[in-house]
């Protein structure tokens, strides 16, 4: 047993920080044990079981079996003496293999999975979820139901102001450094929700049930925010919600910098140059997500000419034309704009 | 200059961790900048460099030169950047190899270094500033001046109880996994105050001008401490603090769990099982850190019978020996105890 838990250390140490991470576990537990007449008598997946939390949670909602599919054997051990530990064995079967080669037995009426990666589709296991919809009965429910990834612009003091006075010294150098290394790759880190300089834009949203795994190749955002505030437009904060099917509320598990702390944290797209804005300057951009390899993402963000990207409509920029449009439908409330 | 950052990358997060550490930064800050009378046109050697803040406080508090050691090579241009924006090029003179192979043209009348690692020792650059007192005069001062080493019995529910009933389901043999993983290398973490089961007990201080490496291939401290409050005695928590010499005031960097946070958080050892302790109870243990390689060290820890070590004079423990002589001298208030 040593051995094993030696061999799975790495393993170990990243299912300790999701396990810890309140707000991810009490959702999954709020919207299962919230849905027990949906979870009453039905067959479930669990899709990563990982340490087995989720399949406890769907057999304490009253399932009659739960598939615990996982891929790290090293976990196999684990899963089944928790799973007996919360004397559910004869509700919750582990399966030991990846998603895509093991073969569940029966027809399932409720997939649920925690496959989100750092925004939603890093390293995240998205594509087994949406391959283990083969098993998903006609009328199927998932959890989580809907995604949705979001972004804003910001001000990024870590990597740029706090630099240039640092308890007296001048570590510009230092900022420009790490501002330069930031441009390899997204910075996973925390942005206080005082940092954001525009609204939270929707930029993406799709059910895992209506979606196949081409949607998620290539995604690409062309919008113009503006900013609510006038501030120093140093990078981009990118972050997700994800929703569960619930009848009698709302249970969202939110990554958002204006909720309290997730494991997944933000994610941070950094300028290499700060950009000055007035209070309801505009700013277009195109972000893209690239799948490179079945897991991995990359970012790509532009900036673009505020006339080359339609504005919202109404548009809170402070162009003329958005403010003409913002002013007629204001007077106008019942437009359907 | 790129890919001197790209290849310097590890480097720049460590550094970065190190720099935004505020209680780091700001007592080594306090320490050189109420030390005026000490730095003006001394002679100054910066063991370890990193980006050079050291060495600009130094130069800020009036030194006539300051030579600024860093083996990192990567970092050079960093260093020497930094050392030009503060307007510093005639008192920092940037030497870039290991403290052990490079030389310093002079002899300097203080030695400045943060060369701490976890639990004082483990990853640290003690030997690299105790070779570096050869180029300090007679008289020479070192900051820091002092250091300790303290620990305390403490519970650790991270470790033991929050796996019992996590949101509702039994993960026992998950706390069981980690803790079992945790015996292999101490766990480097926050222990909030309140898990204290003992008054802090500082088990090794040296000054670092009065000792030579021989003193630290093996520190074995065997004591007896009592608890101060019944509990669940389910490791030990180990930290440092280091005394910076200074006139006007008493500047100490601690990074005790009764201080803010900082980077080198504290070192836990975890019991394999919890031991239920009473009010006043003894615990008696042997705690060793031997050096494996030059800077790596290992931690054993050893619990023994309450009457096979020596228990200190007065004890707060509930023996009726120790109860006693605390009575006596409690009679006694001017008896040398």
């Amino acid at each position: 047993m040593i051995s094993e838990y030696f061999s799975a250390y790495e393993d170990l140490n990243i299912h300790k920080l999701m396990l810890t991470d309140t707000v991810r576990v009490k959702s999954y537990k709020d919207a299962i044990l919230s849905n027990k007449e949906l979870f009453k008598d039905s067959i479930v997946l669990d899709v990563g079981a990982g340490c087995g939390i989720l399949s406890i949670f769907a057999a304490q909602a009253g399932a009659k079996r739960v598939y615990a599919v996982e891929a790290a054997g090293s976990l196999t051990p684990m899963i089944k003496k928790v799973v007996e530990d919360n004397n559910y064995t004869k509700v919750v079967q582990v399966i030991v293999g990846e998603m895509e080669s093991v073969i569940i037995p029966e027809k399932v009426d409720i997939i649920i999975s925690e496959w989100m990666g750092f925004f939603l589709l890093h390293e995240g296991m998205l594509d087994s979820v949406l391959f283990a919809k083969k098993y998903l009965k006609p009328n199927g429910i998932m959890f989580p139901e809907e995604c949705s990834i979001f972004v804003s612009i910001c001000e990024l003091p870590h990597y740029f102001d706090e630099w240039n006075d640092l308890h007296g010294v001048k570590m510009d150098e230092f900022g420009k450094a790490i501002r330069l290394i930031a441009q390899g790759k997204p910075e996973i880190g925390y942005v206080s929700k005082d940092y954001l300089l525009s609204d939270p834009l929707e930029i993406f949203r799709f059910k895992p049930l209506e979606s196949d795994q081409s949607k998620f190749r290539k995604i690409t955002a062309k919008h113009v925010v503006s900013a609510k505030r006038p501030g120093k437009f140093q990078g981009v904060c990118i972050w997700f919600d994800v929703k569960f099917p619930i009848p009698t509320g709302n249970v969202v598990l939110s990554t958002s910098p204006y909720g309290p702390e997730t494991h997944w944290k933000q994610t941070i797209v950094v300028l290499p140059h700060e950009i000055l804005l007035e209070d309801h300057e505009p700013v277009a951009f195109e972000l893209t997500f690239f799948r490179m390899q079945r897991r991995n993402y990359q970012i790509t963000f532009e900036l673009h000419e505020t006339d080359g990207i339609e504005h919202p409509t109404p548009c809170d920029c402070h162009l003329a034309r958005c403010r003409v449009i913002k002013a007629f439908l204001a007077e106008r409330p019942d437009d359907p704009a």
